[in-house]
Parts: structure tokens; C-alpha cells; sequence
């Protein structure tokens, strides 16, 4: 039995390839799935099954893509329903791939169609070995229960204890645990940098699994969490099949002319994705600037779905990463990239911008005398543990709405936590109009680090 | 935490890579280590320390070559009087790599040093959550306990017994497991082909682990392995250390003249790593045949430390593989390697030799009349699972002392399981001048898939 | 101004991408076009035009399939009447690549439609730089001039003359030479293994360009090459424009059950493409030999485009190799390929057969005594050059023909000049029922080298 | 024949490698030499000579590395007394490689010791086939002749022009050109950036080639070039044999503590090698700010040798590439580099700084009022082909001497071409205690993109 696990960065998605040498399985596959047919070519192992652990709503699951190259079929929950996919699977059903048997555990909470997938290498024991938990059971946490509705959020944190502690621990402590996200997903907000674990250290470190109902309920309810704008693309398209991506979506490179002139439709948005120092010192004007990680999320707070989107990157081979995560977010509409380095704009003479920097020093030293106002556009609770006397909070997925608190000639400064967020505040700002931006390099935990006064909400 | 398998095929060895981000450490580390160096790099990790769970006998251990690259200090058992390394562990010794603690525990029983090391992240649980278990622990199965000394063989078996339930069992079902070997190693024969597993789900699923105390000392006493004469360079260069590998020990293009030039000398022999199937048709006169993956142990049994080898493979890149698997063995006296393929040879009439081929269907065609002597070189466990009738049996290794049983002159076929230890003593018989050799290609699978009729011993 | 020679390795074929750092154009491409399109990207440049030297006969050219994915336009002769492409040239007609000047010189001898492309750096001189001489002039040769048709043989031959001496010629000796051929093409039996020269130092060096217009015809006449079967739809799609590759043409990973099962289709045919020696020892009944470069061109002999073909090779990463070169040859119909490594076909028993091999010496001796039958299936300047006293030659290409002259019970030998087309003609002979059948591996070669007696034909 | 050329960016150096197959020749080596060995394994050819066109002053030849690995013999002029290299070459002294010929040809002016080497195909034809011309003949160019020195400056022009012309030119037309340099190169100004030519086609074009010899030697005289500092280095290894690389002088990845410890010592010298719009937005204090290509020439003008270098690059990938390039300068004192992102440097709150950036616009609007200092860092000849009115110019090599014209608390704007070299210019005034330092971005080819008024020399 051979099992692969196959991270998307930034998302801090993880699917599985198992594989018992001649016939495999895949859990939760991502869009751009050509790994896991090239996983299965060199095992030549043939993917018989795709198992979908719930309808997702932060990325787009790749199973109809990967159904088109490899002819296998996909199995999701009944509850929900799916206009595509041949087995609605019910509590208990079971797949065989060879000795292998994959067991389908109905575990409501996350969301109403939650599955885990137990897995027995049946020629070594009955018990099982490990199991696959989606977005049920991470490591070091629970999966967040707010999804399917305020209404019903309290209800679904009930059945997410029951299905924990009634359904997934049960299975053992001997059980190995493979989750649908690690450390730095929307999904969770406590996973563990740790990338192993069973059950039965779940059971003894996994702060969540060690309250009763009752508590657990009420931490569900207190756990705010985002939900960006482009859930709902996400849900509809994992409900009704995504449209499969088609090779003429590849992007073309512009050269500095073809660039400018697309650039200059209504439609288009300007993607920058290098990496906020250089993005502040020089930039296209109107830009969006979201360092190349960040490309796996921010989109989908910042950019619809009817934009055009046109590249801009440190270097040519990182278009290949920056679409890729476009695409998986749902973005199949990027147009284009500029071909020749920013360099080559600004030798034209061409129009350039700048955002100004600012390190915590010299933060610091302005905030004593008449300083700028100061824009922390982090999350709640980023903000709650610790945050800049005076500082007002917007978070950086909201700020395309209108900002009149700020006045727009005054200096502003964006706040983050190291200036990637900050990054793409400023470059927000600029569009509107702002004109003194700056953005905080190092971000709070430079603050921090010096011991600067802090602020935090309890 | 990251923790990175790193295999070496072949040996079916595991060494582990283990960092927090910052600092790191390696366990069992393989002589060609830049591997390691490499992943630090990468980590930015610096690697402060190197554990060796045992004295190892199948290879050479790589702690002194990193150790020269990193500086990192090597960890082992104080029941050995090793001739390097820092520290001499006593059970119970910690060390810590960040949050990340290290606990040695000693475990008797494979070797009188062994030691597993137990891992903790002592930022989730003050429970274990890995361990390291050498030779002591396999996923399905045991270590042997024969190879210190057959006077005792018992005695360390019940210490292996002991370790396994009083140390090891006892840090608790959720342990994840990491082996200092996989399927295919000749430290265990019944390893699981499976590469995860826990504590727990040993218990549950390793036969060995059933066994009370008397069964158990009574398995291993019936669970005879080989002990190939190279293992004494092994036990010897890792008690008092190997010597580093040098720059000027990688081998030499050799032309077609400078190769046959450096064959006619007394002290050469020519290692020829091609499939059997293409050895057979066309070989140089003398040449040893080990198919590409068998060189990672059958050089051990055949090939003298005195001996100068000159290499032979299907294609340039394979030579890199060849080299690394000697110098896993302690061969640093690869001295060149026929830089054109085999063609170029044969293309100017310098001499060629032939092997013949048999299948399964032509040999017992062939039996069925006065047949050739049939010579099945598998270990002794294969021979009695089934074996053909009126067949000898001699291991493969042990080919080189003399036969006499066989006449020279006469048809002789020699049986594996699939063909490569037979292409190797096909290769051996010519060479100690018998001149109607037949290797079967397919071997023993062949003939049991047929459904042709076998021998058991039981 | 950037010049990148794509090589096609078996076909000897050399195409070209130039590029001014904007603009670019492409000369001959070939059908796996991808190299180009990346080139381009490389340089942000726009692929602007596709040049052909003339109707290609030995592989597909790829130029609608690059106009498909670049938009760039297709220019050829006005000479034949082309289904495809926006240009018919000329003589003397010019395009613009920025400072680069491309000028078509009408230069009929080889085909009808042969055109060269001079290539003028505006900027620096108005004597032109380089120029692409397609199969007109190659180093150290010159085109063919049979295949146009056997009544206007001479007539061609005299047009090359003309087109050498007063087209090409008088260009400069300045000028650069770049071909569409190397040396190992079937469309010039003297080119040169070098890859550099000029218009000047071909006059110096090339033997053909010192002979007089007699002379030359003579010897062009005299000049019989080989005309491949496959040639006729090379012709026919190279002159209707070839049908696009399509990404469900890429062939299936098939396991042992499903290869055996699609192999007993009367229209499959294996190609095994493993090396001579290792297809000797063991192949499965009725495959096809050749060795991987050979499957460059050898297929267009032996193989039917209606035949469905399964592939063996002795490495996963040699499938797309194979592909790649039967896609140029035009066959678009390779199902599937063997997945596991034929080692596990063998091990389950399936049927597998041999051929025997010989070395020189070996046959020598046997040819002492009342000996096999020599097949001698190299090309007629070769067998002339010298071959073995009382061989037979039937070009390996032809031995599809039925063959009476030679008892299929009695033993007999390929011959080639390695092994490799010997190889290939072994395993015709056993698919028409020969039982006996040896591969002079080293070939003729071999034989030569050991000084063995040759019968010349002067 | 194959000839491969081996470039080293930057620098613009071209290598060359040579052979028959079976042996091999490497011209003017570059440092980093593993390349030729692997082109010579690849090839199975063993590398006999080394041939060296002069002593080279803007790089360290790698002659004596690759003798070190290859055992090759060493051939250059004997004009020069060099104190290693077995092959001290008269005008004509001939080498034969299997039926390639090599011949010496004595071409001083370059250098009192320049050679260039004819090489002859004998196969083919007794005339030169092609030419390896050192500095002597570029393609579009010729070498300088200032740096025997200026006392000599006109003798040696004189005899450039009288090796050109009656030694080089009378090889013949037909000749193909292989030059020491290619475009961007400190060793010729008007090096075409095309990179294939022939004596004739640079007959017919290169403008120095069709001057009279008064006028020859009076355009070199007023070919005014650098002569960088590091040059001195230079000829001194170049003469006496420079020191071999050794293992232990790679770089170490230091983490953030360890980068500032070592940062602080006296003989440290930070070297950062992102891109100058990064390094405005946010640097470590006392930088040197240096792009990534500009580290193959740069170091040269602005770090000792007797500093200890620190490397900061974008991506951990640039860390090999930067410190290549030192090598080649002679800087084996890389001590180790930041392994973390510079991010990281700026989440713990450890001291960065800020240089302004401009755009070319704004610069314009800021002239016409009370504007900056302008500091012009080109090259005489760049400066007068065209700058701005009021700008003071000094070589960005010379800036380290003491710059008193300038008010250190006024603004200062830096201005090259593109912002690279402005980008090194303003860390340098950052360090000598300027305070308003901005960088051009975009340089004077936006300037002139711009069509704002430029002030010309004539």
C-alpha cells in the first residue's frame, strides 16, 4: 500500500493518492490533477475511485477533471445533491481496492454531507489503519461549523461533537489521521504545523476533542471565522460540476504594448504578484498587489469573476504557480501576462507608481509626533490578541467597499502581520485614491518584536 | 515539525530527517548524505544531532561523513565502545531540537546497542508521538537476533522480547512507527510492504507481537537468515568509523581499449549491472552479472574488497546508482566504467560471450526428456515453499566456493525467483568454466503461475 | 538575433527558430511542436512566420500544428499546390522580422517546390548572413533528386546543378550554412558529422559541388537511395496538410491481462523497442524489434497505419520518446503501452520466445563448417562496400515480401552493419515462421574489425 | 566534429569546447569548470588540451581547475612568462585531435601575448574551417588596446591592425568565427548581439575591419574604456596560476542571528543581490545593492578583496548563481549568505532602511522646480551620447572615493540606464551618510522614452 499526499501551498489543502499497485484511489483532488494521473502512470495503477469528503467551498475539487482523464468514479455523500457523480454513499458503505477496504463514515458538522473515509489493509487486520478525515478532524483542531448557516450553526456543532466522538475516535487509537487541510487554512484556525498524527494523540493533545458537548459547542459558536465572497462560486460549482479546464485558458504572454493596451480595457485587472517591497517601489498604476502565495486566497476576496485578469511576476516560471491557483480558486479567466520583466515597462517610460515603506522604528517615531492614520487590516482575532493604540481595523478582504472614515490626502499607513496583506491594502488604497500610502514592512511582528506598546482586546 | 523519509533502495534502508525549522537531526544517516545536507539547506535548519539506533551490519551508517559536512554531534549506545561519536547514550537520555524532545530508550535484542528514540512534541502533549525503532521493530515484523552471536541467539531474543513489550509497546498506541527498514531487507523477512503504521496498529496486526515469551524466543530461534561475508566491513568500519568518501573516488570514463586494458589486470572484475536478459545475449568474457537494484546487496557476497571493479550499465546515468549502492557497501574501489554502451564493444569484434535463456514452458518441456541439471540459488526459506524436483540447491552467494557436484560439461539451468540472482550465477558458472549455462527468465513465479508441479518442505 | 537549432534525433532532421528578441520565425518544424512555442515564450517573442524548404517526404511536418497554436502564417512554394498555408512563394520574395530579412530563393533539384532561405542581418550589412538550405545542400552533401519521379530523374538533377551554381552559391562565401539534414538522414547517404559550415568552405570541401554539370548528373543518377513505403503518406498529409495531434492519441498505461488481451487483436502489433540483445533473450511472441532510435524511421518499413500498436520499451521514461518519433513518421495510432517492466510478464508465466545471438567469431566458425544461412539486409552501397561470402541481401524494409529462397527449418543469420537492423529482421523472420533464427550481434562491423573476408563489388 | 560553446553571463565570455568524439579541446576555460568535464564524459572524449587565447584580465581562466580534474596539458603564447601550462606556443605550432588540427596564429595587439587558433578539419579540406579569435576579433568588433598600457597604447593598435589583416582575414571567407566575448562585454563596446559569423561576413560589416591603418589606430586610441580595479587580480592569477576552488569555500546558510553577528564584524560586507526596486523598499543598513547578473562584474569596482562577503538574494536559488559569478571575479570569500527571506529579517524587528525611487516623470516635474542633485553613474561614452541638463557625472565604480561636491542632507538622485547600476550607486551614498538618496527607475531609457530634453557631446 502506497499512500501520497499531495499538498496545494497556500491553500494548505491536502489530498490523497492510495495505491495498492495495480488499482488507486483519490481523496479530495485538486483542479490541476495531472499529478495524480502521472502518480498512477508510474505506479501503473489504474484510479478506480475519486471520494469527495464534502461538497468543499474554499477551493474547486478536481473530481470531474480527473473523471475525464482517468474514467473513474466518484463517490460523495447522499445528503447533498450532487448533479454529478455516480455513488451517493451512505453511513457504512464499502469500497474494496484489492485488499484494501474503504469505509465511508457519514460525520456530519462541518457540513451537512461530511464524510470521513476509514481505511483497513484488510490482509494485515480487521481494525482499521487510518483514516481520512476532510475537513471533520484536523490536526490540533475541529473543522469550523458555521458554513451551512447562523441558523443552524449551533445544531451542526453539535452533530460535528457527536460524529468526533461517536463516529471518527471509536475507530482507535491505533488509527492514523490524514485531514483535508494542514496549518494556514480558512478552514482552521488552530491546525498544528505538525503534518502526523493518530487518534489516540488526537485524543490526548487536540485541545478540542477534550471538552464536553457543551464546551465544545460554545467554542464552535466563539470560533469567527472569514467567508469570503468567492465561497459561493466554490459551493455552486462543487454542487453542479466545475466546467473542465480547457487548454486554450493557458495565458498568452504580452509583450509591453499588448500588455498596455489590454490593460487599458474596462474589464481587466492588473494582478502584480511580486512580492510587496518591490511592488511598493515601482508598479503599474491601479494594480492589485497579492505576493505569489497569497494568490492561493486573496483573489477571492478582491477580484470577480467577470474581471480579466493580466500577470505580473518576479519571474516568467512563476505564471505557471500564480494561474495554477487562479484556477483552483475558480479563476479561469486570466488572460494574459507580461512577458518581459516590470523593468522593460519602466525602460519605456511608461507610467510607474510607488507606495511608500515604513519599518516598526520609523512607524514608531512618526506615531509619537502627528502621525499617519494607521489601517490594520487583519482578522478579529489577530487583532484582539494585540494591536496599535489608535489603529482602526478593516479587514483587507472588505476594503473594496467604501472607506470614508479616512480622509484620502492624509497619510495612511496598512498594517498586517509581516506586509503581505499590507501589500494588497496599499495597492486598494491607491486605487481609490488615497495618495500618502504606506505600507508597515515586517508588519505587527516587527511591533512585537521590539516591545512596542500594544493594545489587546480580552 | 517536518519529518522527511529518506529510502535507499535496494538496502530497503530508512533514514529520517526530523527539524522544527531551525534546528534539526538525522537518524541512521547513509554514507552518501548530501542528501540531508541538502534538505537543511532547504530548512534553514541547522542538523545538531545524528542518532544511530544500532551498530548497523548491512551498511555502511554515513554519521562521520555528515558530521564532517554539518558538524552535528552522533548519538549511540554506550553498550558499545564505538570509536567515534560524542555521545554514549544511557537509557533515558534526553535531548531537545526546540520543542521537540528526544528520549533514547535502549532496547536490546537485534544487537546488544540497539536504542530506539522516542519523539516528542512537547508543545500538543507530554505523551510520545513517534518513534524510531531501528532494527528492533518492523511494520509487520521483528529484528533478527542471531547476528550477535549464535551462543546467544536465545538470550538476545528474550531481550528483543522484553524491549519490544517493556519499552517499546508501552509508549502507547498512538505512537506512529518509523523502521530502520521496508519490504525487501535482509534484516527482516516478513516486513510489510506497507510504510505507515502505529504502535497500536502493530499490536493489533503483527503476528511477532502475538507471541508470548516462549514463542516468541522459539520463532526467532527457527528464523533463519543469511549473513553475508561482507557484513564483518560493515561491523567493523561502524564500530571504529569509515573512512570519508573522497572526491578522487569517483571512477573514470574509460574508452573501449582503456577498459578492455584495465580488465586483463589480475586484481579487476567486471561488475555488469544490465537486466539478465541482455547479459545473456551478449556479455565480455568473465563479467559478473547484478542487475541495476541488486547492486545494493549482492556485490556483498560475491566481489572481494581487493578487487579493482569496472562497471558495465545499460545507460550513463545508471552509473551514479551503481556507485552509491557500492559505497553504501563499502566498495570504494570503482575504479572506471565502459563510457560507450556495449554496442561500441561488440562492434570491434573485441570478444563476446553468450548465456542461454529459458522459459518456465521450455524447461519443463526440457525436464520432461533427460534434462540439464537445474540449479535453484535461492535462500533456503524460498527452496522450502516449493521447489522443482531433482533440483540442487546452492545460495547464490555461496556459488563461489567450489562445486564439483555439477559436471562442467554438461546442460545447467539456474533457478531464482524471477531471474536476477540467476543471471548472477549464471555469470559465475562461466566464469569457473562450465559451458552450457541457461539462466530462467521468470524463475520460480513463472513456473508456480503455470501451475507446474513443485516440492514443499514442511 | 537568436538562432536555435531542434534536432530530431533518428530522423537527422534539424529545424530552426530565429528570432529577433520581438518577432520570430520557424523553418521546417516538426510535428511535436511544443519546443517551439517555448522558445518563443522564453524570448517573449511572437512567432510570425513558418517557413518550408519544400514538401518534406521523410517525416509530417508540423506547421499547421505550430499554426494552430501560434497564429503564425505558413509560407511555401508557389510550385505545388498546397491545401494549407497563406503564402506560395516566389522567387525572390522578401519578409521583414524587425532588422532581419528573409529572402525565399527558388532552388528547384530536390523536389519541384525547393526553396532556400536567405537570411540578411539589415542592420550590420546587405549581404546576407546565413542561409536555410533545406535538403538542396547539406554539409558535405547534396539533396537526392529521384524522388520527384524516375522519368525526370535527370532533368532534377540538372535543376540542383543550376540552383547550386547560380542560386545558392553565389550568396557569398560569407555566407552560413544551415540544413535540414545530419549526418544519419535517409536524404543524403555523405553528409558529414559536422554541424558547421559556410557557402565558402562547402565550395572548398563538398566533393559534389567540384564536379561539373556532367558530373554531377552522373553521379546523382548514379545515387540510388532508399524510398520507404510511408513516404506515400508523408507526401499525401505533408501536401493536404497533416491531421492535428489530438491528447487523447497519447497512449494508455496498459497492465499485463490488458496488454495480453489487446495484443490478441488482429490488427495489434507489438513494437518491442529494447535493444536487440535484450529482445534476443526473451520477447513476446510476434513482436516487432527495434531499438529505440530506430524507431525514428524503421516502422515507416515494417509497420501498417492501420495496425494498432502496443509498445514495449525497457523504461517508463522511453515511451515518449517512441511516441514522439512515430508521431513524425505519422503514426497516430499507438493504443497502449506495456506498463510493468516485461520482467513481470515473464513471471507470470505468459509466453515469451528467443532468438539466438552470434558474435563474429562464433559465425566464422560455424561458416567452416557446413553453416547457417546468412541474410545480409543492409542497404545495397553497404552490402557493395563489402560483405560476407555467400550471403544473401534482402533490405530489412523489404522482408515483409514473402521469402521462398531460404528453408524455414534451417538455421539462419541476420546481418547488419551492429546488430540493430539484424534485430529487426529476426523478428520478421520468426513472425513468418522461421525457427532457427540468429542476430550477428556487432554485425558487420565486427566482422571487419577481426579482419574476417570480405567480398567487395567494384 | 561537435563544438559546444559554453557562455558565462555577465561577463559575456564565451568558452569553447571541441571534440572528435574521442578527444577533446576547451578554450579559455572559465573558473567553475565541472561543465567540460561533464560535456567530455557525456561524450566519452578525454580533454587533451587547454588552450589559452591570452593572459585574461576580466576573469580568472579556469585553465589550471580543469587541469586539476582532467589532467589536460596547458597551451598559450610564449610572450608571456606564465608560471604554470606546459605549452609555451610560436606562430604556427600545429595540434592534431584525431583529423581535427589545431594551429597557433600569434595576433598581438589585444595583449602582447594573443593567439588565436585555426582549426582545421583534414578530413574534409587542408583549408581552416573556423577560428577561435580570443579579443582579438569580435563579431562587430575588435579588441582594445589600451591595457597592455599607454605608453604602448598605439603600438599595439598598430599591430592589431596588422594581425587582423594579415593573419586572421587571409585564413579566408569561408571561416566561422568563435570570439572570447559576445555582446555586453567590458572587452569591446560594439559587440553585435548577434552570435554567428564568418571573416567573411565581418569583412563585409565590421566597421573597424574597414579602416585604413592611420584611421584604425586612431579609433582605438580614442576608444576610451574602464579598466576596472579588480583587473589587477586578475592578470596576477592569470599569470602565476590561480588558486583552486575548494569544497569548503562554499557559502553557509545563516539564520537571522548568525547573518547579523557575522554582519558586524569589521571585515563584513553585506552584498545584495536583489533587484533595486526591492532593495529601495526595504535593505539591511550598509548594503551593497548589486541585481543579480550586475554580481558577474560589479564586485569588481566596489568590494576588496580582503572583505568577508555576506549574500542576500530574492531566492535561495540565486545563492549558486551569485556566487559563481564571484569566483569568476576572484572572490573566494563568500562567507555565507542569509538563508532565511528577507521577510524574516523584517518580522523580528532587526534594522532595515529605505532608499527613494523615482520615475522618470516625476524626476521631470521635480527638475522644473527647485529639484535633487542629479548623479549620472554611466560611462563617459553613454553620458555623451546624451544627459540631463544639470547632472554631474561620476562612474558608478569611482563612487567610493570621497564625493564632496555633493551636500549629504540634499536630495541626490542616481541615474544609469536602467536603475541597476543606479541601484548600486545609491547604497554607496546610502553607506558614505547621503540621506535623500533616490534611485532613477527606468533610467535614461525612460528619459528618452519620454522625449525629454537631453544635453548631447559631440
Amino acid at each position: 500500500m502506497r499512500l501520497i499526499t499531495v499538498k496545494s501551498k497556500g491553500l494548505a489543502h491536502s489530498s490523497y493518492y492510495l495505491s495498492d499497485g495495480k488499482d488507486a484511489l483519490v481523496v479530495d483532488p485538486r483542479r490541476d490533477c495531472q499529478v495524480y494521473v502521472e502518480l498512477a502512470d508510474k505506479d501503473c495503477a489504474t484510479i478506480q475511485y475519486i471520494f469527495e469528503t464534502h461538497r468543499n467551498e474554499d477551493y474547486v475539487i478536481g473530481s470531474l477533471e480527473l473523471q475525464e482523464k482517468t474514467g473513474a468514479e466518484i463517490c460523495h455523500s447522499k445528503e447533498t445533491t450532487f448533479k454529478y457523480g455516480e455513488h451517493n454513499l451512505s453511513d457504512g458503505e464499502t469500497f474494496q481496492i484489492g485488499k484494501v477496504k474503504v469505509k465511508a463514515i457519514y460525520t456530519p458538522g462541518h457540513t451537512i454531507d461530511s464524510m470521513c473515509y476509514a481505511v483497513y489493509d484488510t490482509w494485515s487486520s480487521d481494525e482499521p489503519l487510518l483514516v481520512f478525515t476532510g475537513d471533520t478532524l484536523f490536526i490540533g483542531d475541529v473543522g469550523r461549523t458555521d458554513l451551512p448557516g447562523i441558523d443552524i450553526w449551533e445544531t451542526m456543532s453539535e452533530h460535528l461533537f457527536d460524529s468526533l466522538h461517536e463516529k471518527v475516535l471509536p475507530l482507535g487509537n491505533q488509527v492514523l489521521v490524514y485531514p483535508g487541510h494542514t496549518a494556514g487554512s480558512i478552514c482552521g484556525s488552530l491546525i498544528s504545523d505538525r503534518e502526523m498524527s493518530t487518534l489516540g494523540y488526537e485524543s490526548l493533545s487536540n485541545p478540542q476533542l477534550k471538552l464536553d458537548k457543551a464546551a465544545f459547542v460554545k467554542n464552535r459558536l466563539d470560533n469567527v471565522m472569514l467567508r469570503p465572497p468567492y465561497f459561493r462560486r466554490m459551493e455552486d460549482w462543487n454542487l453542479n460540476g466545475a466546467p473542465l479546464l480547457q487548454d486554450h485558458s493557458k495565458p498568452k504572454p504580452l509583450n509591453l504594448d499588448q500588455f498596455e493596451e489590454e490593460s487599458n480595457k474596462a474589464e481587466s485587472i492588473i494582478l502584480d504578484a511580486r512580492e510587496p517591497d518591490a511592488f511598493a517601489a515601482s508598479h503599474i498604476p491601479g494594480s492589485i498587489n497579492i505576493w505569489l502565495d497569497g494568490v492561493s486566497f486573496f483573489p477571492g476576496w478582491t477580484i470577480g469573476y467577470d474581471q480579466q485578469i493580466l500577470l505580473i511576476t518576479e519571474r516568467q516560471e512563476d505564471i505557471i504557480t500564480a494561474v495554477n491557483y487562479l484556477h483552483r480558486l475558480g479563476y479561469d479567466n486570466v488572460m494574459g501576462y507580461l512577458c518581459h520583466h516590470i523593468r522593460e515597462w519602466r525602460n519605456t517610460g511608461k507610467p510607474i507608481e510607488t507606495i511608500g515603506t515604513l519599518s516598526a522604528v520609523e512607524l514608531q517615531k512618526m506615531l509619537q509626533k502627528n502621525g499617519p492614520s494607521v489601517l490594520d487590516v487583519r482578522e478579529e482575532h489577530e487583532w484582539n490578541a494585540g494591536h496599535i493604540e489608535g489603529a482602526e481595523r478593516i479587514y483587507v478582504g472588505l476594503l473594496n467597499e467604501e472607506m470614508n472614515i479616512f480622509p484620502k490626502e492624509q497619510p495612511i499607513v496598512t498594517i498586517c502581520a509581516w506586509g503581505g496583506r499590507g501589500g494588497l491594502a496599499s495597492s486598494i488604497l491607491k486605487r481609490k485614491g488615497f495618495t500618502k500610502v504606506y505600507n508597515l514592512l515586517g508588519g505587527m511582528n516587527a511591533w512585537k518584536s521590539l516591545g512596542y506598546p500594544l493594545i489587546s482586546e480580552t
